[in-house]
């Protein structure tokens, strides 16, 4: 006979525009069991967080109120409560986690709020938590973070706060372009090529401004030389990283950096910032996220 | 009682990705008549070309053998049949032009070739008409010629010939970013601002390698400050033609300059050339293609 699931001290939440993640936390933090669903943000109207949430968890839930903290959109203006944002230079870890109202009496919902930018204007949801979990696991970490993703944040780290930080579409227009432009026929959706993917980060490093023409000659390049497809795929990203890496180069050039994502991306922003004379650290996102989560329940458990 | 059409010399057709126009020509090059419909390559099967085609035209047709001259996307691997690119240097007016193979004995089909260049690797289909249309209007034209649209292009013309040129994804990224991306939630799908068009352009053209970030700062502008959704676009133009202008510099920077296009996109174009002290003159795209279709009918029709 299976034994029944202890029921968890609290749920930890990973609730973005696409997804919905959550951990069922036990005691001494110890991860009891593991949920998730496609009830990202933007499948969701406003009414709809607390079913798909319940949906999700209801199994975990007890009889009494159980404690959820949550990051990401879910604290978005379309999310289900809206968390406002802290104002840079702000610490890591919020204590003011904003509360949900909940129509069911088992839920205690609470949300991790942003981080905002006011000059030059910029946001962060979900990152901060991430950030805030490096931080936790690295307390005397001083120096930037890199979150590549689709919209990748560089952020400037000193005394456990956030001081500034950038964001750069990166991965949201390597998506648009490859699966939605004139490229989409010279572009394998998946496929790798190394040296061809840092040839272009260097081009665009060296002279940014030729990217839009760049971008045509790979389409030009599979029609006249049969160019391989995954060769595209790779420059394709060398030509966005290379931008990116052009811009954020106050951020990492003789910085101490840390990479925070997915392994195939960070692997990728680690070889690029290798090539360019940068030994950058390397932490797994989800792993953040959770850190990140586990603090933010630490710091509101505190006494004050 | 409405006269029976003459019937056309010949028939003049504008065939891309997503458009076919028809013009019926007279013995003296008038238009006697238009048709056009939604029937371009990217909604066609090879062999949907000709029916699409005959509903088209098919009350223009006399009994006997029509002449259809065609420029466009009609001629590329994926249209009716395969006009192979002619390579730069080369006169912006072909004599060549490819027979397709009709099943309709009435239809005499001809398709102009488009022009390739092998390094940097670039192609065109289309813009060789509009070219040579304006060469045959300006024959006295030497500088660069540009043709703002989804994919710009900027050509050197010297003594009629093409001598070379260069593609920017220009338009297609404009569209994919203001509808595609986060920022379609705080960008007009209409409206302009043009003090914003013209501070964006001039930001990229110092730091283009900052429009990453930049893009991405309209989004936050919008949730911070609730930036006007038609300053938004006018910015998210200004960056990107920004851009293009810093890539396409030693073609415009004391050079005779000629914008070909729709109105609307000359005009945004002619005023950013303006600002940087170029001073372009302007012609209308569709008066172009007729031109150049009817420059090629007359090189086909001159004796040898």
């Amino acid at each position: 006979m299976i034994p029944a699931l202890e029921k968890p001290e609290w749920i930890a939440v990973d609730w973005g525009t696409t997804h919905l993640r959550a951990w069922a936390m036990g005691r001494a933090n110890e991860v009891l069991d593991f949920a998730n669903s496609d009830d990202g943000m933007s499948n969701l109207t406003p009414d709809a967080f607390e079913p798909a949430l319940i949906r999700l968890v209801s199994h975990w839930l007890g009889t009494g109120k159980t404690l959820i903290i949550a990051c990401g959109m879910v604290g978005s203006r379309q999310g289900w409560a809206e968390a406002p944002y802290r104002a840079v230079p702000c610490v890591a870890q919020s204590g003011n986690l904003i509360r949900a109202l909940c129509g069911d009496p088992r839920l205690d919902m609470r949300i991790i709020p942003g981080v905002k930018q006011a000059s030059p204007a910029d946001v962060m949801r979900g990152e901060e938590t991430q950030i805030a979990g490096y931080i936790a696991q690295n307390p005397d970490f001083d120096g930037v973070l890199c979150l590549p993703g689709t919209h990748s944040k560089w952020v400037h780290i000193s005394a456990k706060e956030i001081v500034s930080f950038r964001t750069f579409m990166t991965g949201e227009m390597f998506d648009l372009i490859g699966t939605g432009s004139v490229l989409r026929h010279s572009i394998a959706p998946a496929g790798w090529d190394q040296p061809a993917f840092l040839e272009a980060m260097s081009e665009t490093l060296s002279r940014p401004e030729q990217i839009a023409a760049r971008l045509f000659s790979l389409r030009a390049e599979s029609l006249l030389n049969d160019q391989d497809p995954a060769t595209a795929r790779a420059r394709l990203s060398g030509l966005l990283i290379g931008m990116e890496l052009a811009a954020a180069k106050p951020y990492w050039l003789g910085q101490s950096v840390a990479l925070i994502g997915a392994a195939t991306l960070t692997q990728t922003y680690a070889s690029a910032l290798t090539e360019l004379g940068a030994a950058p650290r390397v932490a797994e996102g989800s792993a953040m996220t959770q850190a990140g989560l586990i603090s933010a329940y630490e710091t509101m458990k505190a006494p004050l």
